[in-house]
């Protein structure tokens, strides 16, 4: 459906824009604490399927399918309410977590900061054993959360 | 540079990875207050000029040039830290603002919640008038922020 860029910017019909290869950006962050945790791509069947479960589901482009996000490590993300961007083609979800959610071992994804244009400075500790945590089930290859 | 999958996401060298097209996503949330503000590419020029001048500058894909944000809003992003994610291809920047930021007349682009499939709810109020913000200027078209 097309609509103008008005109703796009300033209406309340949820018109989600997936780019030329269907996706669309989706920002997680923790609803408590308002830390950015992760940001990744969901295409119309990982949103419907948000929206339907109240859990985070991605798209994940290296593997070309759906990415249900702790399907493997138990780190789900339970989605309390979902943004959009002024013209729409950006998601953010305000989420609850147990504990980490980065596939590294950490809680945000973002646990790096950049001191200047070559290096980088950790700035938080792992929160859990991802070796632990991707080995639970066994014949997963353990390679996403 | 091709660094491994460990100095990558592990290490303290600073590799963003651009996609195909030469660009990485930048996250911009309120360093004060945790909001999340907008995200938008970069390019490793604008990236380059944002770690230099500590104002943000983005990719314009639309423009196909550098978005030197606030240059005709005069809402500039003050950008006091950067972090990288895990695979380093993405960016969160803790940034400041004046007041608002979006070229609509938010604070944040992520004034709507999703509250179905099909609708939206306004959850913030304009801070500015956008079309006033960007008539400043004489012979401006005025489009972006």
């Amino acid at each position: 459906m097309e609509i103008d860029k008005e109703t796009l910017e300033e209406g309340e019909i949820f018109s989600p824009r997936f780019n030329k290869d269907g996706l669309i950006l989706a920002i997680c962050q923790e609803e408590k604490t308002g830390e950015v945790l992760m940001a990744a791509y969901m295409n119309e069947d990982a949103l419907r399927e948000t929206i339907e479960t109240g859990r985070a589901v991605f798209y994940s482009r290296s593997r070309g399918k759906l990415w249900r996000k702790g399907e493997q490590s138990g780190h789900f993300q339970r989605v309390k309410r979902i943004f959009t961007d002024c013209d729409q083609d950006c998601l953010l979800l305000k989420v609850e977590i147990d504990q980490g959610q980065c596939h590294v071992g950490y809680k945000s994804c973002f646990y790096r900061e950049v001191l200047d244009k070559h290096s980088l400075k950790k700035t938080a500790e792992k929160v859990y054993d991802p070796k632990e945590a991707y080995s639970k089930e066994a014949g997963q290859s353990g390679k996403q959360s």
